[in-house]
């Protein structure tokens, strides 16, 4: 599938655009628009066929390029993927095929990581499809081949954050189940190398410790967002009010409630669209 | 979309289709196949875009219409909806368009609870989307329009069973706080209206209590088919080993390892097709 060139590339006033498999890509909006509070945003949840996590390789490039193309199509300056497990995996080939910036959130994410470790043993916490690709611990080697990476998929916080069991018992029992030997300093940074896991910062912190650095895509990847538009001079300057639409694939009315879980506010309408069908 | 009609519709040694969202289905088909042990058997799991429980009513339909349809076209002599979602969205819809007997899980569940229940209160534990259709209720309520229908979404319980974690201290806590208020006599009758919620029996039990009888909808359903395949003369009569055979959408590895958890043995080759792309 091609991607048709987008006339709005070089328009600053023109929106970010992010996609995400789901509602959990909200917690790299929720970084981008703190970050860059005077941009504008259009965010796609390809709500029909998350999660990605369990995907092959063949369906998560398929299901990404879909993504792009109408993220793109909206008119958008730049492309954020921010689904882990799309970053991980078809991070190439959407660069590859789409008309403007694309920046996915796995190397910005290991790059923080090198940055922060003092010990050089750095732990990598993502679903079963991005922790198969290795695309942290590739990253993270390529900056600094010495580091040790530890990584662990962990597939039930994905459900647990969804069901809003977030300061739950059964979470922080989950949590200890997959983190319990990451604590006691054998690592000094952790990567939350999926979108839901912000929001269960608290019930991590609880089983790997605070004194543990632990590294949020979402945040990395808005830094290098506002690199790349001050770079080539696209960044929003217009006065008026900065807009935001919400586009999913299937089932608003669920996206629209969890959303509030993820941005700790309403989000407004949220469009339906069809993609791959 | 169109399901072409079946040549072998009438040919009873002909496999019957069973269809599910991913793997929870094959407790249907070792159902099936307990029942019916000289009968062929093909599966199908829709893994590419697993799971239905948490999607819309329209995106439902439309993903079991083309599952039918490809299990259709595999000249089977009988459907199978092993996915309770589906069954609980589309039953009518498949019903509608397919040439072939379509059976569905939840009227023969439905009536095994109408027939087990002596207090007249009957549990109905399921998906998100299942629950929210009603179907279970309505297809109880229009057997005896007396009886109590408590009905409960689960939606951890099908990640804790994909991941293995079938006899676990995490998944008892998740069932007890789902269900603990329905031990006590509350309910003497539980659908287990999920086909994922046999393999976690145990702690379900062990949370509603030995003395609530328990209605498996792949049990219930194997019962029907072979009622449907003696009244209509369908048996399967060669004296040939029945075959098997089964078919994914996505991650044919993933699957046959799962596979193993739910049927208790290896699955043979498991082959890949493409759907609604």
């Amino acid at each position: 599938m091609g991607i048709d060139p987008n006339p709005f590339a070089g328009d600053g006033d023109a929106p970010i655009g992010i996609f995400d498999s789901g509602v959990g890509g909200l917690t790299v909006l929720r970084a981008i628009q703190r970050r860059l509070p005077n941009e504008s945003l259009i965010y796609l949840g390809d709500t029909a066929r998350i999660p990605y996590g369990t995907r092959s390789i063949a369906t998560v490039v398929r299901y990404a390029v879909e993504d792009a193309a109408f993220v793109q199509s909206q008119n958008t300056k730049l492309i954020v993927v921010a689904c882990n497990t799309a970053s991980a995996i078809a991070a190439d080939e959407l660069e590859r095929r789409c008309s403007v910036p694309v920046l996915s959130v796995i190397r910005p994410g290991a790059r923080n990581a090198v940055r922060a470790t003092r010990n050089r043993r750095v732990g990598v916490i993502a679903t079963e499809a991005t922790i198969a690709s290795g695309a942290y611990e590739k990253a993270i080697l390529a900056a600094d081949s010495e580091i040790e990476v530890v990584s662990r998929a962990c597939p039930l916080l994905v459900p647990l954050a969804e069901e809003g069991w977030i300061d739950h018992a059964v979470t922080r029992a989950v949590a200890l189940e997959y983190l319990s030997d990451l604590g006691s300093g054998r690592i000094d940074t952790l990567v939350l190398g999926c979108t839901h896991y912000p929001i269960l910062r608290g019930v991590i912190t609880g089983v790997v410790g605070d004194s543990v650095h632990y590294v949020d895509s979402g945040e990395a990847v808005a830094e290098e967002v506002a690199l790349v538009l001050k770079s080539r001079n696209l960044e929003r300057r217009a006065r008026s009010e900065p807009t935001e639409k919400f586009y999913v694939t299937d089932a608003a009315s669920r996206f629209a409630r969890i959303a509030e879980l993820f941005l700790g506010r309403p989000v407004g309408s949220v469009e339906l669209v069809g993609l791959g069908a």
